[in-house]
């Protein structure tokens, strides 16, 4: 997971030129439109953009779902017809943008980042989704297929909850809720590694468990960059007087900001703990060399003087009145187990044993 | 104790739909009911939802206490009665909610987290109370049945004090003023537990010292995530412009306000306390290690020259003078002593023995 | 010295209880008071409640002090005499209140800590000060008597600088100012034992300097507590539209307000201070154990080789030509001789010795 | 790369004095002038401040660039024809400015700091850009010629974009635009180049490497000083009320401001990288030294007891009785290996081996 | 170097009380005085107060300079003569204050801090320069007889420049410009040690660095404690709605408010290099003590098992086949020798040689 999307591939060119930047996640621009009020629904995949014009001017509410973003030719054509500004239209193909709200008057542009849980040794994935908000029509632009505003899909269809009744306003309320709840589904996968890490760590440290945990950290910086911002775009959007956003969606909005703050505690949270897990690392890592001395001092200690009692009577001086002696021997083993055991217990009291 | 709520239980539900989050404390919801003015006190226990709807319509002050929030139905028959916002209600049963007050205009909806000292290892157990503050009436959710609040109702059949002169907005300030002196039990107990474990670090420190300090801070997080905005909320409700906040409540909620800066200010005191024991864990640890190197180095300084003065003599050469030597053997012995001698004293003099 | 106040004591009682929380620091309630005008001087000690009664009405300031905060029916006395609020007089009794300036009206309530330099091993005695400031008079609660406000007494008396010829608002002033004095006088202790301890902990590092690190430390984080309100409540005095505040006063009030920051940045500056010496601290400790590591590697990289060469002809095989050299054993010496030489200026070298 | 610029050199002089401040990069000041309307450009290079005079009045736009600040007669030349602020000809020639924007009614003066990927050694190098922006002409100076606005001079030549059909304010925006780009530029490079370090520093820590992570972090700390006050600039600029600035331009602000505001990120994350690259180092160290003494431990703790052993057999005592045993020599050996084999087994559990 | 002035020499003490406190820097108090107009400079040396007083009333500007604090009567004198308040008076004799701006609407009071170069082993000196600022005069007060002024009196005997065109704000203004000057001086200075410090801290880190780091450090917190406040001031006079500082003087006190950032910003940036020296000193510890550990790792490693060899066969048992063959010595040597290179090769393996 890089740090930092490409923006260098930009340098040089003039402002308003639509150049994909990101990876590019799907063949295929797909895009697929929903029509509904309270009483039908209509459904459409794979239309052109063409297909998409007349659904503009029906009272109706209009979803249209733009899956790949690199066809700048698609994006051009949106932007023709839906009269968005070609910065905006930009961003949209630029996949390295901020969360952002911005008000165009004519329509509210969103940018938000979809986190959703990495598929292979990445924790998560993370994907743009721009929003074009208008009077009665959403745009939703997304990196790739995916089936995170599936359930939408099929609470529209079933005409449960207040979806139906509602205006534009409330499907864009529904999508952005549905990516922030993907951030609690991504975090909570995170807080029981580190979870699981901090227990790994106490037990045995191993240089390993630094590059995961500062993976973590990293991974929390990347978060926090997408989630702070989203934090404004959500208020921003909560305080507009664009007449767009009726007041009834006003507490849902507020619904919405609660669950960014709560989002950005738990990623702090997850940051404090995983410096936590650094620190039990380091003091970790000195426990076990306090461990490895004690063994070397307690062995050294133990057997060096008892060698230098035996070099003594290794040596060869003629007259050593003890090597005569016929308890000699005896006594040396005596006075070498004395010695041991004297360590032994001078060791116990120290608490090394 | 977990960092988080499950909010990932509700990704993709449509908002507004009532699904309890948290564990569940108690098998039955039970609803207390307490009806008074200044001359009389009415007592109900394990009432229904029916048997308080009459109550809301009397001038009398009622105070109905919900034990349990895992019924949706009966959340959802309050909902009803008392006319409340479907996102409050998905509130009151989530039980995930950061503190907060919000104003509804026909009634104030206070959530806040009721801290009580914990069972067994735990440090505290954490509870959300949410409170709906109506003209004349008072709900309050609580997650389990706890004898909290009391010594409210004691109050209230005493009719010391001023509370039973007083309208439900009083009422609601000593409830939540309760929910607050709580704090004061949990962190008091918390201070003393952090000071034991400070002089246990500086005698003798024990890896699974570096858990409880970590534990700690932890625990402190969670509390200076639910006390935050309990400040906010509080502060809200005394700059709130409701006609439901009486002018007399006002200096009552100053005394709160000034309460909860004194929790932050502990927290953050004890945060700071358990910072510096794993300064001092650590700082012992090099202490240790110090130590052991010590014993490690004078005792292989004294004996390893020793023992090269004993090997010295144990070479087999022929032509070895000192070896035929009447006074050698005791001149090496004195040779040894000397050398022994110096070197302690040389330990002595950088202050190692 | 306590983090905090005994605030639990209170859980579960109804608010506006008067309850003295804090150490009974005097036996017996002493009351004195002083009225004067720019003629005239009165002065009475051992007064009771009843007697300072009259004097609210005359036109001269009366300065009314009371030493002892534990004996409720005193204060009490004074809160029907003078009309104070409950909440009020609760916070007079209650020793853990933050410094802060409430405007009520006909009085003004201020609540101060008073900083004294302790007088055995605690660096410094807190004590609350309470002051009312009414038109033209003022009632200061102290915790216990003390000689802090000797010196304006004397003043009044002798009749020198402004203070006769002013109001009870510049009385108020001084009151303050001498509190605010007292925490430089602290401070000053404080920073020059700071200074001795970097000194000492740089020569000879001990695990017992590390508690008094943290001790002081822990003593500015309270300090530190109590003037962070003190310079709001100061603000608050200074901003206050408060008749009782004449404008003769301002620039006093931003005299004493520059104090307080003073204070807060000296505060600031020892606590970096003493974490600068723990940093200090820490690298003594490695430096010693680099130095113990030094004397050890010298000693056993000079005799292990030694006492091999020693060994080496010591063994006991029949044929070993060097032993029957004549010049060997010199030759052995000569070796052992200029490998020592060898390894000490590899040794000087490295700039190990 | 010196952290700061010599402002020291001017000390003692009056102010208004204009003194170069800087490196000299350039020997000749070069002055190169287009002129272009939608229809037209006009390109001259090599003029002269009396050459670039006539264009002022003219309606198309004039965009004159100077390569050289060093050259005093020549800004005084431009100060004098364009009639600039004797300061702000002062700040142009001084190369230590923060960067800023500030109206000076007739014209806007913008310093910026352009980053380019440094030559040799360095990371980057910084020069100074200074913008008049006038109702109908730019002044841009640099401090040596560089081709970074080459791209912009080639887009008013082809007539690409809205550059032809803009006035001086749209020039000014993509001059600012290009000088952040080339922030991404530097930063991805130095984002690179941290990661490596990273790999590098867990593999093989080494004191050299404690010497780029500080230079990697001196460096994000000067380019965070030239950012944040761009983002003021460009921040003061976006609200200027200034008639120079059209309502056009204003989402092209926006769009600078979103990039200032990455750029930052990513200085506080890649500062955030070094620091944590700085944790790895110092426990990559800790690692290191553990596994040395885990090596000397095992070869000690195996090798000093089996030497006792052989030292006990090397006495020379008359009445040893194992010496004389037919297997005593055998059985030596088996009981040094024995010993051996379960210190192996013994440092195998402790997973040292 | 202090970290704090002597306040409490004042405790108890009525306010408005003139006493020195301070070091006494100049035996006598010298008062200097200018008084220059378009046309002429009168310069008069060693003028007592009385001396100054008709100059007030004249329209010229009149600049008088106090060289010396401690004479009480002097600035009582001035006090009386040009009306200034007691407090203000208080504050010029009291060194330590913090730099700040007062409108005392007849005339502004300025406190700053002038740092010079210090002489023996101080890195610099602080004193206090006060300034009253009237309509048509200049009062400076010094703590000492210094140059810092000397080039403004030269310019303004010279007329160069704009300053015998102006008045006394711009007078003041190049006094307080002078000031700031003087911190880049200092400033550039301890930038050249820090960097020499850092340099010698990775080579050879030594206990008296530490020393030399923390004392970089504590004169970064002196520093900054004396500049940000004097940024605020400066600001302060900027918008400061006294007609005493003319609208010419606005942009020049825009250029000093710059440079104030910038000396912010310098501090900032030499506090966190003395912190990564700190690092750096850290980790050159840790470096070493990994390579004394090596050495000492590879001896006992290389000889420890060599002396067991030998000592194998210094055993005396009488059965011992291998000392009775003739090649069992010169095997043995080869064993040792083995055994030796094999070792040294696992080391170079490791990269510990």
């Amino acid at each position: 997971m890089k740090l930092y999307n490409k923006h260098s591939k930009k340098a040089g060119l003039p402002p308003g030129t639509l150049v994909h930047v990101g990876e590019k996640h799907v063949e295929q621009v797909r895009i697929a439109l929903m029509d509904y009020d309270e009483k039908n629904v209509n459904e459409k995949t794979n239309v052109t953009v063409e297909e998409c014009l007349p659904f503009k001017s029906l009272p109706t509410v209009t979803w249209i779902n733009v899956s790949g973003i690199h066809d700048i030719r698609v994006i051009e054509g949106f932007g023709k017809a839906f009269n968005i500004h070609p910065l905006v239209q930009e961003n949209i193909v630029h996949a390295g943008q901020r969360p952002k709200m911005e008000d165009m008057e004519d329509y509210l542009y969103i940018v938000l980042k979809l986190i959703t849980p990495g598929k292979n040794e990445e924790v998560f994935e993370m994907e743009q989704v721009s929003l074009i908000i208008g009077a009665n029509y959403v745009i939703s632009f997304q990196e790739k297929e995916g089936d995170v505003f599936h359930s939408i899909r099929e609470r529209i269809k079933s005409g449960k909850g207040r979806i139906r009744k509602s205006g534009s306003d409330y499907l864009a309320y529904t999508l952005v809720d549905s990516v922030v709840d993907n951030y609690f589904v991504v975090l909570e996968g995170m807080g029981e590694k580190i979870e699981d890490l901090q227990e790994e760590v106490l037990g045995n440290p191993d240089p390993s468990n630094l590059n995961v945990i500062q993976n973590t950290k990293r991974q929390m910086i990347l978060l926090r960059k997408s989630v702070w911002p989203l934090r404004e775009a959500i208020s921003g959007l909560r305080r507009s007087e664009s007449p767009l956003i009726g007041d009834a969606v006003g507490p849902y909005l507020g619904d919405i900001y609660d669950h960014t703050i709560q989002v950005i505690e738990t990623i702090e949270m997850l940051r404090d703990t995983a410096s936590s897990v650094l620190d039990i690392y380091l003091s970790s890592l000195s426990n076990k060399m306090n461990e490895v001395m004690k063994v070397l001092t307690i062995m050294a200690s133990i057997f060096i003087p008892l060698t230098f009692i035996a070099g003594v009577y290794g040596m060869n001086f003629k007259f050593m009145p003890e090597l005569e002696w016929k308890w000699g021997y005896p006594v040396v083993w005596i006075v070498i187990i004395t010695v041991s055991v004297l360590m032994i217990i001078g060791f116990r009291r120290r608490k090394w044993l």
